[in-house]
């Protein structure tokens, strides 16, 4: 599978940067759910460039339009098409540096396995830009899982340098909170730092990264399977599908190994009825499967790739050395925008896991 | 998919860990691949109990038989199942505890998906034990990618406090030399000082984690896809459907966050007409394709959840808080004998993306 | 799987009749190839309405756009998105008869299978009108199998109880011949007598339907598998999507059993080096792989459920018995324009296990 | 896929003629079933050679083994592997004849597909013995339909040119009677003159196929996908892999086309509050979508291959004329033994679409 994921809600995404449009087409949702427009741009606003001064000044309208699988304002059943009309761009100084494989891009490794025949402009369909298709689909998902009381948001948990270890009270009414921020923080004061810190290293040229921590709480233990599509497979297949993510990590992740059994294991207890555990260093999943907790993990954004400063590469048509240097408005750091990605990345996940347990007809 | 994956090799699992036995279908292999049986005898014994002073005392044999798919020492492209059966275990004494929920464990989250109806004893289908089977069909894949120059090692890079720093040379010699290795580290010296903590935490009946880097060298650019089967997709899905995993980096993964992007970006060069990158930042993955770079990625094992100590938890059948005390003999860290089983997943994830691009014969 | 098919060769469909537009994601297509959009128009226009006097008056003009995956006229690689958006229909006819089921029809199922959410406009995604974004997709796959030396051609074997026993002489030209007839029979003059049955029942207000049969020549032997995705498999998986089928046969198909062995055994013989059989009762496949032998298979298609005179049904909402008339102009027969969304059917399934067996780069 | 089919419902068949066992991993199968041994042991032996004089003498002992997913008697909810050992057989004589195809068979199409490494002994992987496994995991799924009050049971419709016109009272006593047949047909002494025919054409070393018919009754209305997993699409999938099918209809099938639209369309009515129809040419299939009515569809057998005579065929070794001679003991009519193969090549297509909507968890 490539452009296709998922087994019982399936997303097909499609399209290049430059091209016409770029879409997605979802199969598989349940029939007669409302669908609340506001909500799918907000989410998508969050994406959207051209947000702050941190963000590419590129104005991107990511208008979507529902071609099918909507009547009456409520799902149908039958596949959902959005489509994202791209407006004209002047795609023409894309020519001229073709042959030179921008450094960290996906320039050379899509030459390689497309032949030389996919749309480059402006990254074709390796470009950034095909998280809105991915957002789209997982603001549906969002609002599906919500029906079922299942709530996700995430904030940045630390750009560059600068880690944010504050940690939140994890509520419907937190999560809602962290979703309606631009920069989604929790310590106070701390926004402004990272704010600083990128505008810094725009100034200079530079990028930086980021973690982003996501959360879903309220789904009930019993989703997932032990072999293969274990929550955390599931989940991490789509994250890594987002361009510049690195890394995941579930629970207490990497950081896990720096302690002992006795110390990390997660110790039941029953309260009203209700089993849960006293810590949550699993992250809500045990043999890949969720236990009842909230499902924490974060993810790892690399710097962005495109940075003002003369680079070396190869010409690949020449196959030979050379310089680059790359023009243009860029984001110095991707992370804030990539938040409702991985929610979104998370969304998709899950709900198709609670639609093969469940089954299609839920609500 | 629950109990299979990949897409054009498809390998499907079964087995509880006290049933009749456990074993596996790999479906989609290459006709005509003469298997070397030593070799997966040599990886199986890896991950085998019993190896050391510091894995568990039981004795699995692990011997499997293959039922199909070979004839004449060579793979027919039709199925190859492969049946390690169990032996004769004394399984009564789970009955006394099989309401007690394990923290760590699955008991809880598999009673639930199941409906109790799962094989409770000794972890059932979640046990452990079921990686032997995955290893099986990673060292058949294995096999295949040396055809192909393709070579999978893995090392320990930490236990616990403990980190290995140096550096591997990443050639096949170095690959094979880790894989000969029962504790496969780097640095002089420092295999002794990790065994040291794991027998200290075992003496206290306590468990360690620790984080597996892994390998793959001489793959060509050009494997993998942009949405959403990414070669770290794959990767990542196959890997966290083994037992205790909860983090997985590709590259310089997490850490890549410290950094800008000029100090980070992978540069390319050219060297005998084959296009190379100075550093190798990204792990080998550009875009989710393969670049031609050594692919690098670190996976984070949580600690043993078997502790001999007083836990609290929950007895399922009464839903009343209760303690438990584990006995048995128990590996205080499970990450030697894991080193193998995610070879075997990269192998698996890998060799499905070759044989979709290039074709099932290919030999 | 619903809206998707294929391994490797993923086909999305979306779209309702009234809709905002239907269309089709395409992904795995090797990439650089040339795409001829007239032989697509030619194809579209067999099965678009209005063409003759039996078929329904209405004009859609399935007039289509390429959204992606398509660069300088050559394929990317990456998913190719065709819209064909719909015309402003006055769909407010429906709103009338919407609880009354039509016998033959979709609307009770679908009513059923989405709880009554789904768009019941003109059949909604059941609408015939689907099968133009699967004629898309089949035509880019039809060339991508000529690039091959793969022809794929259709005839109307009968029409109600007009049946035209002529054989075909299986070659290019012969197939090229009948697709570029818009009524593709084979005994002079069986025409005439088809399309005066046609016109007959047209003006008493009823409809009749008929048998195609389809061939596919110059696939070579091996492709296909014995479990489960046989050819047969494959192709009857997808002509059973094309509304209105209700049997299809391969080779000499059900009337083998009026036969014994020693009759319809083909046996093989060798001609320049290569192995052919002197009959063909088996239409190409043996244990669901191609033997190299032209593929030949008959496809049911009932007579148009749309009939022009008062049948019996039920009100759903109230659930009752009542009466229906279908008013509107219908297609009395709708095999003619079912024979190029067949060939397409086909070309889908054998470019899928053609590229699984090739690999994705083969031009 | 290849030996894995099923979305939901996953089964993965392996195994050769000759080789050490054949069997099936079935995943996927709701937790908490109690099997019925008896019932698997009925329809096993059903299929079983040796139960008549027209079948052949060779005797195959059947007998599984369930090495997976059963506990206490019950289904576990995890992959559920049975075994058939294959015995000791004399497999030198294939040597002697391998590089001979013998006509009608796999040999020379399995040559092609596996460039010669397949097992060739018995047929291999594509012996008709492989579909013990298949029909295992049959019985296992008819069982849970019975749960849901579906039924399933066939019928030898014809074999060569007697019919059996007699149509059956669809009662789920009336298919128990025909499941309990081992040569199930509903007109009195029809089963003789089959049977005498079938002697006839053994003692002159042909052999003969037939029609069988198959039905399923109490499937709810709305099962079924319109694109691309219509019923048709899913049975029809699966019944093409059973070797020598090469026909399937639905309903009223072929002979549809004999008749008007007014004729043949199935008017709805209302009777206790369900929704059925007066006629059934749809064979309870609308829009890919069960409507409630009885599941109806025959299949076309064709003669065996194995005919006691002279053929034609290749040396494959040296790409020369050859003549063959097949001996040994062989069936005239496969038949009547396929008849609890299409069943459960049925029974699985539509638990797999009953799990997909319905969940996993619905007993």
């Amino acid at each position: 599978m490539s452009s296709v994921t998922g087994n019982k809600l399936k997303v097909s995404i499609f399209g290049e940067s430059h091209g016409k449009g770029i879409g997605v087409v979802i199969d598989g949702l349940p029939p007669g759910v409302e669908l609340d427009l506001n909500f799918i741009d907000c989410q998508m606003k969050r994406r959207a460039p051209g947000q702050s001064s941190i963000t590419t000044e590129r104005k991107e309208k990511d208008s979507y339009t529902i071609l099918s699988g909507l009547f009456k304002d409520k799902t149908t059943g039958t596949p959902l098409c959005a489509l994202i009309q791209n407006e004209d761009t002047n795609s023409e100084s894309y020519d001229k540096i073709k042959a030179k494989m921008r450094p960290g891009h996906s320039d050379y490794t899509g030459y390689v396995k497309y032949k030389g025949f996919n749309d480059y402009r402006g990254g074709g369909h390796f470009s950034g830009r095909l998280t809105a298709p991915l957002l789209f689909a997982g603001s549906v998902a969002m609002q599906i899982l919500e029906i079922k009381n299942i709530f996700i948001g995430g904030r940045i948990k630390s750009i560059y340098n600068i880690t944010d270890d504050s940690k939140p009270n994890l509520s419907e009414y937190e999560i809602k909170k962290l979703r309606n921020m631009n920069f989604p923080v929790i310590c106070p004061g701390i926004k402004e730092e990272m704010l600083y810190t990128i505008s810094k290293v725009k100034n200079e040229g530079n990028s930086v990264g980021g973690v982003i921590e996501t959360y879903v709480i309220n789904v009930p233990a019993g989703y997932g399977e032990p072999f293969f599509d274990s929550v955390e497979s599931k989940i991490s297949h789509i994250v890594f599908s987002i361009p510049a993510v690195k890394g995941i990590e579930f629970g207490t992740g990497f950081e896990i190994t720096q302690f002992t059994g006795k110390e990390t294991n997660d110790q039941f207890y029953v309260k009203n009825n209700k089993i849960l555990t006293k810590t949550n260093n699993s992250g809500g999943i045990l043999g890949g499967i969720t236990n009842g907790m909230p499902i924490v993990f974060k993810t790892a954004v690399k710097p962005v790739s495109s940075i003002a400063c003369t680079q070396n590469t190869v010409d690949i048509s020449k196959m030979e050395n050379t310089v680059l240097n790359v023009t243009g408005r860029h984001d110095p750091c991707i992370v804030p925008r990539a938040v409702p990605v991985v929610e979104s990345a998370a969304a998709l996940a899950l709900l198709d896991l609670i639609l093969e347990r469940d089954g299609e007809i839920w609500i």
